[in-house]
């Protein structure tokens, strides 16, 4: 395999080792990036990779933590630049999410990030629902869709309405902030705690 | 199978339908808990189910986020009492371990989390480095296991120094803290965002 000038620069940008070194550790590894990295450790170059952590875009990472302590939010916005990030509504918004997620609790930001499996077996609930309360074969499919759209405004935060203004839903709440602010601006992730809470059976 | 009291009780619990509901749908499951609750929502007695979370103990979320707003953690740290939770010396300790977190960005709260393969990668790269660096062979493994300390005091929170006094560890500021409060503390789970972070590679 040929080691080109792009995988020495990333593996530099990996590991912060010089050019030569990252040069004869591809080389080493017959070009192989993880191998690489182990090589450069080996020989003291490289330290411990903790995390790979590149900043990839800007923003801010914001938290709510609710009155009593007992439930919390992070959650990370990206904008595309610092200068919006540090603007007071882009911070607004921010704190607007957290509070928003403390309070209802969504499973997942968009409803595509909800599992397939998950899907299917909501949607075969729903339809054996209607089945079961004597609903006509043909309409079973329409009142599962119907149903399913209920459910994603339950656990996908962009498809919930707003805590604090129920006829607008976060996606639309973000909508006019990128119409306003003039940048692209992304709800990425989000972590809620909720004490003594188990996610195990 | 036989359904017991102790099923009937613990499907209440999961799902707030009533007792004779419960039993009724744990029949029909064959006591299969799983199935039980389908039931029980396909009824229309029991609510979608968004996550499991049944208070297991005291204590509190606190979260730090580090000036500039690119860095946060949220952390849960646990007591036996409320009464302890709301003391000055453990909100204190649950301070100063997000600080510590975002400060020297443990991966593991316990070396016991660290994965067995990891362990064994690591284990291994320090017995090379050993060996590559012309150590006799019967203190290789010595010398690695000494590099394996090394290793869990970067990588595992309570086997770090705190940040604010590098003479102790994270673990032994906990026993403090449980010596003078009286009560098991234990640090559960935290989250550390960085702005722009990729997981992936």
């Amino acid at each position: 395999m040929e080691i080109t000038a792009e995988h020495v620069k990333k593996l530099r940008e990996k590991t912060g080792v010089g050019l030569m070194d990252c040069k004869e550790a591809l080389k080493h590894s017959s070009g192989d990036m993880e191998k690489a990295i182990e090589y450069l450790r080996e020989k003291g170059l490289a330290k411990l990779q903790k995390r790979s952590s590149r900043v990839a875009s800007e923003g801010v990472i914001t938290s709510y933590i609710h009155a009593g302590s007992k439930v919390g939010v992070m959650v990370e916005v990206n904008s595309e630049t610092d200068f919006v990030a540090k603007t007071d509504d882009f911070q607004d918004f921010a704190k607007d999410v957290a509070m928003q997620i403390t309070a209802a609790n969504p499973l997942y930001i968009n409803r595509e990030d909800v599992p397939e499996e998950v899907k299917e077996k909501e949607k075969d609930l729903y339809r054996r629902q209607a089945i079961d309360s004597g609903k006509p074969e043909k309409i079973v499919d329409k009142i599962a869709e119907g149903k399913m759209e209920k459910f994603y405004q339950e656990v996908c935060l962009l498809d919930q309405s707003f805590i604090k203004n129920p006829d607008v839903t976060i996606k639309s709440l973000l909508e006019s902030l990128v119409i306003k602010l003039g940048e692209n601006i992304v709800i990425r992730r989000f972590a809620r705690f909720q004490l003594g809470e188990t996610t195990e059976e």
